[in-house]
């Protein structure tokens, strides 16, 4: 399984019940959480999100509605007894914020609690199975997006063609890995007549908070499920521009220019009580678009 | 009117929709609020809190539960354009915190927020009508409680007895102050037989997060509602006296020798769902206490 849960779709004041900014992306038996507003621990119980599955947190950027949950569900874990490290991805500062309050609080966790600083765009976590990247965006102070990629995966052996072929067994790894054949009498057998492509790897894009901007397109292009911040409406792109946030039309701008597969629209303001205009303005650019609602978890195929 | 309107009655982790600690003390127009915990922001909103009636702001310590709403709460403030001067009264390192956070978000609030850094007994706010004073509790980290007390209010004349007895009407504010006359003759006319005491002055004193500690007693003597924690119930004891905390037959030995006329007892360990059995075991030693359940105001009489 490979899906994204929301459980913050608001910008900066919680307004109608709607939470600051916190995804839960779940890789098979992987739990990720992107931001972690105020509250962040109280919605992960209210959709039963397992604490326990979360090994790595990548916080985007030092706004409050991103991150002032960080600390709360960090020492609620140390209290719930956790043992197993925790990374954290996110601004140098961070580190500072969460030690410090761990200090003054007299605060040992039972578990190593591992910062890792964000300084520069590329890797940031690769396993055998799948890799995180980190992208700069351009916001009001340094801001952070993420990219989580599962990993290309073996050609599938067409059983039938290749023991017709009289390929030995022992070479099937290599066909897996797309290697071509060649025979005693030196005639190459392409591996394409042999093996089947495995499916395409997916991959999610999280977009952070940032203003309109094209050179997004490149570090995200042809995801399979792409988040990106719709803060306004259309009507309000000024307003969008100098506040470095986005609306409706430009969100789906940077997914049909980045030939991203689906689009995930959030971090609506506070103005708004109603969203629906939020997805016919975004539907009209952009169709394969759909709105970040708490508590639905949305699957990447 | 003068009451206290719990949002939050739990210990450290949240559960049973329980959140951490937080008061709002209504004391005619102003409102205090009484620590901070996560998501106190969302559960005034709940209870249609007034933010913009809060001036002062009191933390008792600097465990996560009793403070981690507050940077979030003063940021919604200057979303909202709060204008008027904040003050708020914890810890010293509180100051530290709270601006770091407010530095790395290159945050400028639109209005003056004024740190009072607790470091010793005694008055922290002194108005006309009502004073506030502080008094440390013994926790596992350097720990506040506070007592708010209404001013002792000026004696009323007894119009009749007062015509009848001479007393120039310029003597009258004097006499509202509990002076005696003395006429030109030199005899004495005791204030007590032309004047009638006021109400007596209420007060509520809040005892924060403490291990059972007799020499509190001294500190809320006779206040008209005591707040005190109850964490655990009368089995837990040694558990609590291990954690700097307090059971319900503590709080309640408390209240009864202080004096106190009613009790109010909160801080509910997360591993009790049902709370009946609070109530029960500290009223078979303090008649007058009531549990804090969130969304409750108590009134102070």
């Amino acid at each position: 399984m490979f899906g994204v849960t929301i459980l913050g779709n608001n910008s900066a004041l919680p307004a109608y019940d709607r939470h600051p900014t916190a995804q839960v992306v779940t890789l098979n038996d992987q739990l990720f959480l992107i931001d972690c507003g105020e509250g962040t621990q109280i919605q992960m119980a209210r959709y039963k999100i397992r604490w326990s599955k979360i090994h790595h947190i990548f916080i985007s950027h030092l706004h409050g509605d991103h991150y002032f949950g960080l600390i709360g569900l960090v020492t609620s874990m140390g209290l719930l007894g956790r043992e197993q490290e925790l990374n954290l991805y996110g601004p140098p500062q961070l580190e500072d914020i969460i030690q410090l309050q761990l200090k003054v609080a007299d605060t040992t966790l039972p578990f190593p609690l591992i910062f890792h600083k964000l300084e520069k765009e590329g890797l940031i976590v690769d396993t055998a199975k799948f890799q995180v990247e980190c992208f700069a965006t351009q916001h009001r102070i340094p801001c952070w997006g993420f990219v989580i990629r599962e990993k290309k995966k073996p050609r599938k052996i067409n059983k039938e063609k290749v023991l017709a072929s009289g390929i030995p067994a022992v070479y099937y790894e290599r066909l897996k890995n797309g290697d071509d054949y060649e025979t005693k009498d030196g005639s190459i057998i392409k591996n394409e007549t042999v093996t089947i492509p495995n499916k395409t790897p997916r991959s999610y894009a999280f977009c952070a908070d940032t203003i309109y901007d094209e050179s997004l397109c490149a570090k995200v292009q042809q995801v399979s499920m792409l988040y990106h911040e719709s803060t306004y409406l259309k009507d309000l792109a000024e307003r969008a521009r100098a506040r470095f946030h986005s609306t409706t039309e430009q969100a789906a701008n940077i997914a049909k220019k980045a030939a991203a597969e689906r689009l995930l629209i959030g971090h609506f303001s506070s103005k708004y009580e109603n969203l629906h205009e939020f997805l016919d303005e975004a539907k009209a650019v952009f169709l394969d678009t759909e709105l970040a609602i708490e508590g639905v978890t949305y699957m990447i195929n």
